[in-house]
């Protein structure tokens, strides 16, 4: 049996706090159970170098851990004096997949920069990301809007991602770490609000996985994502 | 006027949130009115490699900003891959305030890892850190002291520290951002609930201090940090 | 019509060249079309440190692309002192992948390090650095065996990678450097010989892909990895 | 008693010798006892970029031992790869402290550099280059002065920094190495000829101080301080 | 005896590769015996920043190996975070031997890197580097006057290099990694057609050696480069 | 004319000051006209990591300039975060002519570092590193006969450098910054008392030369390196 007697198929407790910054224009605490990740949104009024003068702007995301946000003390990325291949990993899906979802030419020549902060980790940290940085950005696109700054919402359809695998043999979603850390195969998967696939990574380290459990996976994230972008919107009054 | 009606020498509102991380043995969010800082305490096993076999343990910190916890959003100091002389400035400052408290033979050959992380800041951040360091540090030791890890308690005194400076010609407690950027001497305090000094660090940019200046920012100081440590042991239930 | 009159479900002309160093206990130069990598595999004689009297042995990889492989010269990850988010997700994939068809027990307290150096770059480097470094860890492990280092084969199956896409709406495999960079979906797939997943990836950069996409793309990618293995057991003599 | 006969309140013998390099603007190689300290300024018609079209200068410093400047040889922080951050602390310390002192918009759209290279370590060193890299910015101040480039003198007044200490719970003046090493308080302190102060930083490593050991401490530096303004203005001819 | 009943003053079979890259303006892959370097040259249309308004190019080099192209496995400098002293060495020693036969204002406000990938090595890389960077430094110059971009040739003459040393007593021409890991003296010569020295590099590591030493190694060194000259001239058509 | 009348094959004013620093096993500051390099001398208890067990030393040198050390300011080393490739090519220089002349099994399992710091700057500073490494080198090691740690001298012959070159088609020695930096050959020997070369470097950027300029450098440094040498054993009381 899972923790909270949660069933296979079935996504932790989700929750979304806003108000938790003053300074950004769009901020956001999401909580996947235990894991805990403060999103907020800053909007530069530059494009990056490598889009100047096309008149479109630009999202991109970063990633981190508190030190102590894991029950084993990380060292800092700062001290280590380098991002590990995993962060780089995580925040370049991260902004990937948020662009999938935004018109660039409707954001004007700016850019919205993405932090995801882990301050807890239990698991799902980089959907956590995701999912919460999807609310940070509309956030910030919300007060771009009111603001007159641009006149149009880049924001094509929402957008949330969960993860899914497969541990002692069966499908289960939404893995809290101590599932992740056992598990045969591990997936990630980010769909929009029409049912469309952004990102799929699956991985099956050490071990190998089959047509019928790719497809079990596939339809459990997709009931999850259903469910947080719902979420979503209730959070942000739509 | 100072922002809600504060008076010369009175403090923001100090506020101690415990029980905010499930993984690190001691653990509070500090707030210095907007100013809100996560402290960690972490206890490792080893002493540091210059402390081996000397049958002594050490404390330590390390200090970080989110990106955006200040009103223009900060660059990683993961991604410039090197820590800003600012960073080491404080982390030092607080490693040596939280030591000087310490009985470091009671502790054992281990360390004690404070990590300062400031989710969002309005000045003050360092004194935070060390305010809250503290809390953090007491409620590891407790817990070493509850699991009959260490039998006596190897803290000798409550400590806390807080910013005094000179602002158009006003002395004042416990600037907050505004502040902090137009004052013309700014200092920090670190004390011990005896009255005692463990750290002076005064600093006119740009311009001096006289003797009397001193004196009334070192008053000040003492009444704020006599506050501190009272709430330190409130929130701490002694 | 694609180029050398490829049908969208036909792979580039394949090749596996043997003996191509001297000095790598396996080595081959893999070419998919204009792409061409140099994968060796060194044998190192001890265990990586977090594996360190486990009893088992360890599978990575390292990846690289000469400054002139691409079409315009790249400044060298050396003398930007440290490797690109890209450098590392590739290298993490290419090793990850091929533990996943390894027994580590098998293989002793040893470490085999594939290199994937990129002479040529037209598409697809990640999936023929997974396909050229199987047969370089192949002969290494043969090796092994012949020499009698080791008593049982460690790989538990072949496996190959291939990449697959959509490109103006259609479905394609292989895609060259020209189609990759117009792609819409671009999903990579690491397979074994019994035709299960060890991988996918895929990513709708700026938009999304629908379950229709995503199956007509595994068929492919399947189709084309039999014949890769295909290849690589005739070019190992079995 | 002290090596030297030397009281309580006596400095150490203090040399400032000139002349000491033909490139730089100004230069003076100072020594406080057996610590010496190379200190040049170096002029650069160009303000740092966060001052551009500011029109005003700055005055930055940066500091450095030489390998063997220590009994004991350290590891060159060029080799390391960055500043420890006891050196960033050192620098940004001099560096503060000597703009307190300059008025900056009669420099003009320039920057001076004083590079405090310490050659030979016996305590004190930072306190050295504070006290010498003033008579190295006079001098180029003075030059820029001589050849019509500034019309103003920017300097508002003279300044020095001597270290203080409790040693054996006595109040003692300027520190060697050797006493500087078990002093239960260390102080330094940088003041104006008025009797100003620009700096006050005071320490106590595994313990703490009172108000009476930190008057003491002020009243011996204010008079080392007078003694070495007196110094600094003979050496250069006022 | 040497290996492959080689003469004390008989260089290595080597040989000339073309049409080794589809990107680059010039390739070659050159082999000193088993020593196997990939010289590549890219045009740049901008001349580097010190030159820039000066109305003349630049050609400058890069140097590096593959991992395995030692006998044992060597860690990248991308991964070390930076290159070695030896490395440094080489591509300025490569860059400058280049520069010593183009008249760079003929070139116009361009660069030319050339970058040398050693794919194999067994001594003498750096000479074979500096004999294939010529190749393919002509090469690309070929192009860039076919394309009729510069209209007068900037080479000035053939250059070539090779490695000489004394090795048991005997001087001896072009040597294997086993005769350079035993060699008293090593020497790399860089010569023109005309016969004039560009640059000398000779080192006793760990002893001396004398004028008449000298003299012979300089003789072998003539003939060998002669022969080197010619061959570049007949794989380049002339 | 040269400065100060000097002869072509006439070498500038050298001067050995011995007693430079309280800390070193060998401290000399060393002056070939104005280009002043402070040596010390560090003895380390330890082989290098590569020797340990082998029964003997290692002698081995670093290189920095003080940022004003030439006439325009340079940026410091550590702040770049890492050596440049002429500081990498001196200090390897160095450190291999030193070992040339020392028998490293006599030494002992020690290493001897020399630290070369160019104070300040005026042509030649690699020669004069050399030249007074080797008088800080003789006094530790005399400092550990004298002091019984090792028996046998293990210094063979003494060992001096000096430079030469080509400026206007005329041979000269020991070249001055401003000679140097329009010199067509630059040329660094470093010889034996007994007359034998241990390190040969002649470079003609963007020149050539022939083998008469080659003979006469050859002569005219073997002339100063006489002189220097003398004058070394001078100054050492021999």
């Amino acid at each position: 049996m899972r923790n909270n007697n949660r069933q296979n198929n079935e996504k932790r407790e989700v929750n979304f706090k806003l108000d938790v910054n003053i300074h950004a224009e769009g901020a956001v605490l999401v909580s996947f159970g235990q894991t805990k990740v403060i999103c907020t949104a800053s909007v530069d009024d530059k494009a990056p170098p490598f889009l100047r003068g096309e008149n479109k702007g630009w999202v991109t995301a970063e990633y981190a851990m508190l030190p102590r946000a894991t029950n084993v003390r990380n060292v800092r990325e700062s001290i280590r004096g380098k991002l590990s291949g995993r962060t780089m990993e995580i925040q370049r899906l991260v902004g990937r997949a948020l662009r999938s979802v935004v018109d660039l030419t409707k954001l004007g020549e700016r850019s919205i920069i993405i932090d995801c902060d882990v301050i807890q980790a239990d698991g799902g940290t980089r959907t956590a990301s995701i999912t919460g940085g999807f609310v940070a950005l509309k956030l910030a696109v919300n007060k771009l809007i009111e603001e007159g700054i641009i006149s149009e919402n880049p924001i094509k359809e929402y957008l949330a991602a969960i993860s899914v695998g497969v541990c002692d043999g069966e499908t289960i979603l939404d893995l809290e770490y101590e599932e992740d850390s056992k598990a045969e195969v591990d997936m990630n998967i980010v769909m929009t609000e029409k049912g469309n696939f952004v990102e799929i990574q699956g991985t099956g380290e050490e071990t190998t996985f089959t047509d019928e459990q790719l497809f079990e996976m596939l339809a459990y994230a997709k009931k999850g994502i259903n469910e947080l972008i719902r979420q979503q919107k209730e959070v942000l009054g739509e």
